[in-house]
């Protein structure tokens, strides 16, 4: 028989809905993951604390797939799931819509300076001028990464006439490779980043590109903070070398009160909320999951698979 | 010779590109408006005070072109532009773009909840779940008002995956005629007005529509003030009978400290600042009115003419 191990968190979403004969077990909590892993088969062990989870991960010695409702794995242990070649499937596109919506947002708030608006609101201030100024229309995004994300960024900008430059490890019509983008940061009004954490990506952003960047360019980061050299933006956002930074993400999340990030009046901080702006993430994820479970017990591909030797 | 009398606010994107051989008057004052308006072939009589505009008109008795940059001239005297048979051009369109930018916006920052997220950043605290969980895609939208702005505001939207539903006199494929919205109004998530303001839209959202509506539909106004009865508004805001509004027109403008519609929760208010939200404007409407002026003194028609008679 089949051995499933399951958050339950899930369990309302999934139970009505399982294939007869299969040995399934529940766990509430990070203790009770840890203690009925090594039965597991399948597991689906997402837990908030992440090093709960990879630990989780280590202690499934019998672990063939592994599912789970986050797009970036990058906090679980590699070597072990390419050791044991378990099969991952991940949690790519089930909240990207939300988080294209969420970037688009970014955009436009910043475009229009609302968040003095909403002050305003607060003093009961009719204001006269607006406190943005600038037009979607017309202006150049640099979009890197073009996964499930970025495929979703891309249209919905280019409908409010951005021209959007994709950077792809292909390239092809339009794009941009990863050897090329530097050289043309300078031509954009926007950066968004939206690429898997991995070691490439990583501090892809430092010092040197945000000099390079338009004194008014705003960069947009919905990928892990780790993709910018956070110092370095702090220090070109306080001598206003660039317009601003949009940030769902950042070192470390929580931030601390302290960080002088929360302060900033051209850092927008978004806690990590852009994939969370919406109520059908654990539906998508449990639909998914079951149409998975089908196709494994018949012995067919899932998907989508995320490869622990990429890291996406 | 051609008599022009101009506001000198429109004069350094004018005077240098003007043609030779015309009597140009510049005024800088609502004073010097009316002083020297009697002399006026065409004017561009703009000013912030309404009622001296419209006094401005009265006394242009040789007016011939009046122009303007504003988009709604409700507050002009019809009577007298029908009396003295007066061609009017209006600023229709000039700033549609950056209008329909910010009814996306509106719609996005109510979805996700970030007025919240603006004051969570203030208090340096990390959110754990986002405010709002609403995803513009799978969404409905009722559109009123298919003019200039409503034009760009329906691909903006439906490039989000949101079925927007027009409100058009002439009705046609996939589009309601004023006497049919009324009675599918619980269908929709979002109500956009952006009609213009004549005696028939007056009023045209009462108690009786806020009562059809979906209790967490929003209601989007970029149209006038005049449109939504507000008490109404107000009462069904309170009640939470729906979701809330997004109120870039107020009655009155500005609206008093005192208002209760500024410290509603669900009450978000711009100020009348859309169509501020961008810096073209000026060079926008300086590029139209140079270009019918030389088709003015050629004696071909100029564009976009607003009739008196429609009051848009």
């Amino acid at each position: 028989m089949t051995t499933l191990v399951l958050s339950a968190l899930m369990r309302p979403l999934l139970e009505p809905r399982l294939p007869e004969g299969l040995d399934v077990h529940w766990f509430a909590t990070q203790e009770e993951a840890l203690q009925v892993a090594p039965q597991a088969e399948i597991g689906w062990f997402d837990l908030y604390d992440k090093q709960a989870m990879a630990n989780t991960v280590r202690a499934a010695t019998k672990l063939k797939w592994l599912n789970s409702i986050y797009a970036g794995l990058d906090f679980l242990p590699m070597d072990v799931l390419i050791e044991r070649d378990i099969t991952v499937t991940n949690g790519v596109g089930i909240n990207a819509i939300t988080i294209a919506e969420y970037v688009v947002m970014g955009m436009l708030t910043i475009a229009k300076g609302y968040r003095d608006v909403v002050r305003a609101q607060e003093r009961r201030e009719w204001l006269l001028d607006s406190p943005g100024k600038r037009e979607l229309a017309g202006s150049k995004a640099l979009l890197l990464g073009y996964g499930a994300i970025g495929k979703l960024i891309k249209p919905r900008l280019e409908a409010f006439d951005v021209e959007v430059t994709v950077v792809r490890r292909s390239g092809g019509e339009g794009a941009l490779t990863p050897d090329q983008w530097r050289g043309k940061l300078g031509e954009f009004d926007w950066v968004i980043l939206a690429v898997p954490a991995t070691p490439e990506t990583d501090g892809m952003i430092g010092a040197a590109e945000l000099a390079a960047m338009k004194s008014d360019a705003v960069i947009v980061n919905i990928a892990r903070g780790a993709v910018i050299d956070q110092p370095a933006l702090v220090e070109a956002l306080e001598a206003k070398r660039i317009g601003g930074a949009f940030l769902d993400v950042t070192t470390p999340e929580p931030l601390p009160p302290e960080d002088k990030l929360w302060t900033l009046d051209n850092a927008h901080i978004t806690m990590h909320l852009s994939g969370r702006a919406q109520d059908k993430m654990f539906q998508r994820s449990a639909d998914r999951f079951l149409d998975n479970l089908g196709k494994y017990l018949k012995g067919e591909p899932v998907a989508p698979v995320f490869d622990p030797r990429l890291g996406y």
